[in-house]
């Protein structure tokens, strides 16, 4: 460490919040959103980048009556005084796209995209400034048809990215037919929607703390209010036991079947005519999933997903991954969400004044490549490239033919750049590397016209094991003629599983 | 438009100076980056993808003696008061990575990065303010052989995108034989390396004028000045002829062979050991670039080449198209540079202290990409997915089970999810994706188990031709069993060039 009076040096540091991905982190990452976007493109979704950069304006993150915008963004102000901020969503750039653009783009405008948003949030562990998305969204259609699209489309990416049909359920809801419970329930109404409005939201936190308080504590916060252990008191909705007794009817109304869940929700919003529209469209969609072979092992209608129901108008799906992995404690849960969206209406309306019926979905990249690697689809020990290491620094031309002929033969291969002088740094270097091969061609060699060619794995494996009759009956350096190399590396590679 | 005093809705407009990418534009250079990042990995580079936001200090862009950052980076202030930035090449993220994680990776790091880069500076036709970059660099090999395996690596890669042998040249030069020639002309003291700073300067900015002014024009500005057609004077470096001959003998030093190129600079640099240390640098890349089969077809030493020397310490690479295109009037000229880099030495020491040798490339994506377009190689008519169209809106999920069999057959296939009533708007929105092939199921059809099967590329060339007889005589559409939908739909894919 650098004392502090020293004349001072920049610090060679990312920016706290932020971090840099390395080798295999890009191109695992690489891999999985190819795929995805595969998936998407044969659904006729075509690929959208906006730039990175947006006016403040036209992502609506200006704070009310302030002039500067919301500390949620990373934002400056431009020369001209306009200020501009890095996306914090995919959606906000879709919403200004459909409306900039909404004479040459097709209606439905079917779209992906892939890439960082950046949020202007305190870091903590596991959770960074910025990180990748992967939406895909449908602009223009109000049919739900749309939105089963969407959820079959979900269901095909997981697949194609390695989670097995059974590893993973799509579960759909619908927010019209929360809506409705809460009209019966009585905390809506829906000549006056602002009304109820603060019971309404303690209504929905409390179902969003299901699985963390249970059935008697969120039956509490419905009512008079909860207690927790340490004393502190949380004020109810003032519900009525009628009442709750609606709400937690809805939270529990998923059936055996979807057909018979769908009965079940129609009973409970008997009477409003949102909840009757919104049981319609989850029949309709469970209707035609089915109809396209998505049967309930891969989608399921299911009244307990109430996600960020704030933002969505229609259908909301979630994509859980349901295998077990350890959490930190060694404790035994199943893997949770790794994707979520559903139908917004009024992004489009804000530039254009009309009203542009939308729904989307949108995957957590990062989750989905923890998923993969907890099901040891991804991030085997990655094998690095065949190390020619240099003997004789005047042949360094021969070393560089020898690793382009690896590389004709498709074996990612290198030449040691190093000085060469150490040859212990050499093999060191190609230890970091986790090079499965080296290739060595001293001046004898040379003359001979022969290369040695030692399997670092297996010599690894000797060394650990370290018995004398092992060494000598398995030896891990292979001298063969030069011409013979790259087969002598295949052999070895095809034994380590490639490079 | 809207009028000016109504109340105000956001501008649904992309920030001045940045673009969004839509479809094949993001797809086809996805591609592309995809094919060089497969030849950087064959020669054991690895990804890096480092945060997009940096603090100023390590980008080294503040301004002297100023506590506000160079005003040529998007740069705002946190709230802990640093100043952070968006990145502006792929080089300072790197020097920054090189020094933090110095003890974590492998020596020499080679490294490949993809990805977008801010410029805050004033727009123009072409100019933008966000733009990709594509880099390969190796950082702490101060082995030429370095400069060389990135020259032929940069050879593969053209050849990996579709430019063919032939239709590239890699030039190399280094830039220590240009310091030695400017020594041997008495502008350059090894001892005192700022002295004729100037003239150099004025030298270096004629020399990269040579094909606007030719060697007259060049010759002028070495000497006393150049007025130019308007009358305006620009002053010279004030070189003797004797001086000037020098330097001019360097421009024209190309000869038929690299062996014979590398004498006729050893001549002009006799009596400097760094201009003899330069052409003994330029002969070992020749030499190794020669055992590997990079033979002049490919890579030719050039002492015209003499990009951003003032960056550069040593080797200096340009990759230009030689294939020529049509200018905006009309006239012949040769496609020109996509490619360049070299060797730069002082980048890590402003963080460590230490000397850190590093040499890298960095590819002109955009240019790159309409190189590729120039040849034909991406950007033919780009054929849009099968449309399968809505007769009967009851009948929403046989349409979409008939898409999904599309696309189990490999074909791009969608449902118009639109208001269905106006069955032109279909036919339409069909048009607008380019679809080559709509797919129609009445009520009728579906009782007799066939489906319509229109194929719009051939419609439309009848609906050109507009001849009766061609008409009859080549139905665009057709009916089949639904049994036999997918196969018709390949027959006419495969007329058509796949979708």
């Amino acid at each position: 460490m650098a004392k502090d009076k020293k004349p001072r040096r920049p610090r060679a540091e990312t920016p706290k919040g932020f971090r840099d991905y390395f080798g295999a982190e890009v191109t695992e990452r690489a891999q999985m959103l190819s795929q995805i976007a595969e998936v998407y493109r044969a659904h006729g979704f075509e690929a959208l980048e906006t730039s990175a950069v947006e006016t403040v304006e036209a992502l609506g993150k200006f704070l009310p009556d302030v002039d500067r915008p919301n500390e949620g963004v990373f934002a400056w102000q431009d020369e001209g005084g306009d200020w501009l901020a890095l996306r914090y969503d995919m959606t906000a750039p879709l919403a200004r796209v459909a409306a900039q653009f909404r004479n040459d783009l097709p209606s439905p405008y079917r779209r992906y995209t892939m890439g960082p948003v950046w949020r202007n949030e305190k870091p903590g562990p596991g959770r960074f400034r910025q990180f990748y998305q992967c939406d895909a969204d449908t602009v223009g259609a109000s049919s739900v048809a749309a939105d089963a699209e969407i959820c079959g489309m979900l269901a095909d990416a997981l697949e194609a990215v390695g989670i097995e049909r059974g590893d993973y359920i799509v579960r759909v809801n619908n927010r019209k037919v929360l809506n409705g419970v809460m009209e019966v329930a009585g905390v809506l109404d829906p000549t006056d929607p602002e009304k109820f409005a603060e019971e309404r939201g303690i209504v929905l936190r409390a179902i969003d703390k299901f699985d963390k308080f249970g059935e008697e504590g969120v039956r509490a916060l419905m009512g008079k209010g909860r207690m927790d252990a340490s004393g502190d008191f949380t004020k109810g909705a003032g519900l009525s036991d009628a009442q709750a007794d609606v709400v937690m009817g809805f939270m529990n109304a998923k059936r055996d079947t979807g057909a018979e869940t769908a009965a079940r929700l129609r009973e409970l919003v008997a009477g409003s005519d949102l909840g009757a529209q919104g049981v319609d469209e989850l029949e309709y969609i469970a209707q035609i999933l089915e109809a396209q072979g998505y049967g309930p092992d891969r989608i399921v209608i299911d009244p307990s997903v109430v996600r960020g129901l704030g933002y969505y108008t229609g259908p909301v799906f979630e994509a859980e991954l349901t295998f077990e992995i350890l959490d930190e404690k060694g404790r035994k849960r199943s893997f949770g969400s790794v994707a979520g969206g559903g139908r917004y209406d009024d992004l489009v309306k804000r530039f254009t004044g009309q009203e542009v019926p939308a729904t989307g979905v949108s995957i957590g990249v990062d989750r989905l490549l923890a998923a993969l690697r907890a099901k040891g689809r991804i991030g085997g020990e990655a094998a690095g490239p065949v190390v020619v290491t240099v003997m004789d620094r005047d042949r360094m031309g021969d070393y560089l033919a020898m690793a382009s002929e690896l590389r004709r033969a498709g074996i990612r291969a290198e030449v040691y750049l190093g000085n060469p002088k150490n040859f212990g740094n050499q093999l060191k270097y190609a230890d970091k590397r986790q090079s499965p091969v080296a290739v060595i061609q001293g001046a004898d060699e040379a003359e001979r016209g022969v290369v040695q060619i030692k399997d670092l794995v297996l010599g690894a494996k000797i060394a650990a094991s370290a018995s004398v009759e092992e060494w000598k009956s398995q030896p891990a350096q292979f001298e063969v003629p030069l011409a013979h190399m790259v087969a002598k590396v295949q052999e070895i590679l095809a034994r380590n599983g490639g490079n």
